[in-house]
């Protein structure tokens, strides 16, 4: 394996790209893929291949890829199919560490088609060289600024890395990722997965440093047993979350014209692949709130969950759902409760959700975090509050009361207020979690309606931690983090 | 039921409205009321009623609503409960059609509470005056400029109607809707109940002919058994998406404290309700979804769905959650598939979903729409394409290559180029689903991330149809379409 993960490693970290079917043309692929890998910074040497021009976009062409001088890491193959035969033939000459094979049209469309890409996958293993596809957008890794893909997509470094058989899957949790300021590392396009087969490159991650949280999105693993098995492996070192495309009638048909995957019994490998500690889920919202609940939170160290909220519906959906997931809303302490009634007005819940109704104010919202995530009682909290003064900065903002010249004063003092309320309650939420090692999981209308002069979402996001949108999506993704936290200690006692 | 209908109507359509403890210090909810009533362009009278000032907000006040002169429609109780009996006293000698009850921390807090609500509540229906609450945050009605309420939440004119225990519940799905242009006519938040029964308004929602569709957010009905009948005479008229909270034990108890309303047998009432004609969810987004859908949506004939996609993993994950959720994906009749292939390269799917894999340009997308659409094996589409181009559009917007000053020319090309592919593809989904009488529904990443410049997000938004975020919202939307027209369609035959 020590081979392979070296292969792999240089694969992502190359010094030097090539790109068969560089084009000059700004519809094609071709001009996408050398324009992507330019305009990423990536900082070794790249090579267009291309037999008709001298250059293109500024980079010096070379006729074919054995005409490149030095070692060539990494090869993008972006030739029509009938161009495939040359390109294999040069790559298995040149022996790159990894190539990454955009052409399509191959496993997924018919017979022929898999044992095309099937011989051609077995050329390239002959040779010791790894690869993506075919039928894939490529790949990136933020580290060493290699966009290898064709999509527009920059990420900031971070620790989340996708691995996944779709490219517009993975692309949707890129693109949210880089709306919410989310860091990456990895975004694997493996395609048809007739070469390095996922549970290698799964292998990969795990052992990557620069990895800290794997998202799979999979339609159906070629080899599933060794999936399961690598699984297995990263599980106990990574949290993994798995979105499976195709896990029923309907899905399973959509998966074999797509990447010619055979999606299998898919309630026995969704059975094993939980089994084996992967956080399983089936939407694609959620899947990106988990993906990221892991990359920005601690883990629970339990299932019992506190909910603070300023409004009284929220708090029940908040609740309904935690109880739908398994999720423990334990009572409140007799201590915290009397900590709480000193604090708070009469009309406070006295249960949990603590519900303010909206009494106490900013002070009530801060304090009442504080309290409940420090009681031992609870392994982690929801927070359903910021933004609750968003009615305040739009009145400060356009009524006609605070727009009469005498209310000037008045209308700083809410904007502000309302701006300063929220960065509080964000930079609270986001220290006392830091503090105590404990997930707190804001949730708000804030992140349905974004825009402009949230401070609250600037403040989470830029800390990676994010707002959910709706208490729901907030107890699913706290679910997921008690999940694998129950994986781990299972792992350790049994 | 007549007299009691036209007072529910004058009290939401009034000709004026009083406000017992209108403040003038803009820190209390007394100020919020009186100035959202202004600040909503109200053109009846307005009354204030204060002890200590001639007047608030530019408007005279009354010292009681008894010195008010002539008839007052809408009386607006939003005084410290010390100061209720008064407010109460006066309301029975006025005999509004009704009182909006604000003053919180009632039969949510103790028994004593409990007894006192529902003695004022005696009093009140003995003199034959409706109302909402207490412990509610008001109602609003957009075809009256009535926004007898505290949020600042303006709509523009609709037909859906919320009807909601909760205000926060309430708030969040007008201010998702304000958010993306969505019409609304009523927001009732009735609170307590304790003053005239949910059902009733009920009633009122479904004989209110600017209401199209009912929303509601129920903790528990006080009398379920009037509750599903009317909520059975409502469904047989109009669609109604029911959103419960306290479904379990977790959210029983949040809801007691919240609204003091017995949760009761929650399968039970769910199963009841279903049985009547709702259309129950259980998730605070797609309930804004499925209430939009209703509005802006015809209703499909059937069950089977056509899934156009251009990329495959968004196909695949909406034909996993159609197949979750019972929708049919017919395969693809002979002819249409014939038609699509002449069109579409080798490489589109040659299923249902039409995977176009790339191919065919925007044509291809907006022929296989309608190709599709215009198929009797179909009753409704999800088309995933529209957003496809942000990527050429960000290119054309940030790319170095771009920006120099000889591709000028292209990269306005691409600039333009790309809104209107996106443009003519929103109105291509929006005219052929008009003139076919058929559900399209949109998804798109451009819905997760939006921003200025998505002009299809706009032609969508502007016709109340919205993009739907992920392939699953989409299909889970077009599913509760399909629940209640087999609903409509059992009550026909059965």
């Amino acid at each position: 394996m020590g081979d392979k993960m070296a292969g792999l490693r240089r694969m992502f970290y190359p010094e030097s790209v090539a790109v068969i079917g560089a084009s000059a043309n700004p519809q094609k692929w071709g001009f996408g893929i050398l324009h992507n890998l330019i305009q990423g910074g990536f900082a070794g040497r790249i090579y267009p291949i291309n037999l008709n021009r001298e250059e293109i976009l500024g980079v010096r062409c070379y006729k074919s890829l054995t005409e490149v001088p030095g070692p060539v890491d990494l090869v993008v193959v972006v030739v029509p199919p009938e161009n495939l035969e040359q390109a294999i033939a040069d790559c298995v000459k040149k022996k790159p560490a990894g190539v990454v094979m955009i052409t399509a049209g191959m496993g997924e469309v018919d017979e022929a088609g898999k044992r095309k890409e099937s011989e051609i996958a077995s050329r390239l293993r002959a040779a010791g060289i790894e690869g993506l596809g075919p039928n894939c957008q490529g790949m990136m890794c933020v580290q060493s600024r290699l966009y290898a893909q064709y999509v527009w997509l920059y990420g900031k470094p971070g620790r989340i890395s996708l691995l996944a058989q779709s490219g517009n899957v993975g692309s949707s949790i890129l693109g949210r990722g880089i709306w919410h300021g989310i860091g990456f590392s990895k975004f694997i396009n493996y395609g048809n997965e007739a070469f390095t087969p996922v549970h290698e490159l799964l292998d990969f991650l795990t052992e990557d440093p620069d990895t800290g949280v794997i998202a799979i999105y999979i339609e159906g693993p070629r080899d599933g047993r060794a999936f399961l098995k690598s699984l297995s492996w990263a599980a106990a070192r990574k949290p993994v979350v798995i979105l499976k495309g195709g896990v029923n009638e309907a899905g399973t048909r959509a998966v074999s014209s797509h990447t010619g995957a055979m999606a299998g019994s898919n309630q026995v490998f969704l059975a094993a692949a939980r089994q084996a500690g992967a956080v399983v889920v089936s939407d694609l919202d959620d899947f990106y709130y988990a993906v990221v609940s892991f990359a920005g939170q601690p883990l629970p160290k339990g299932n019992k969950i506190g909910i603070v909220t300023w409004g009284g519906g929220w708090g029940v959906l908040a609740a309904d759902e935690c109880g739908r997931l398994g999720l423990e809303l334990p009572p409140l302490p007799e201590q915290l409760a009397r900590e709480l009634g000193e604090m708070l007005s009469y009309r406070w819940s006295r249960n949990n959700p603590v519900d303010l109704a909206t009494s106490g104010g900013n002070r009530g919202l801060i304090k009442s975090l504080e309290f409940v995530a420090r009681n031992p009682a609870f392994d982690g909290v929801i927070h359903i509050g910021i933004g609750m003064h968003l009615g305040a900065l739009k009145m400060a903002e356009e009524s006609f009361y605070m727009k009469q010249p005498e209310q000037e004063g008045l209308r700083k003092l809410w904007l502000e207020g309302s701006k300063k309320a929220d960065e509080i309650i964000a930079r609270k939420a986001l220290e006392i979690s830091v503090e105590l090692n404990k997930p707190v999981l804001v949730a708000s209308d804030m992140a349905a309606s974004p825009g402009p002069g949230n401070i609250g979402w600037e403040v989470l996001n830029e800390s990676g931690r994010l707002i959910y949108p709706t208490p729901n999506v907030a107890a699913r993704a706290m679910s997921c983090l008690v999940r694998y936290r129950a994986f781990l200690d299972r792992g350790k006692t049994d």
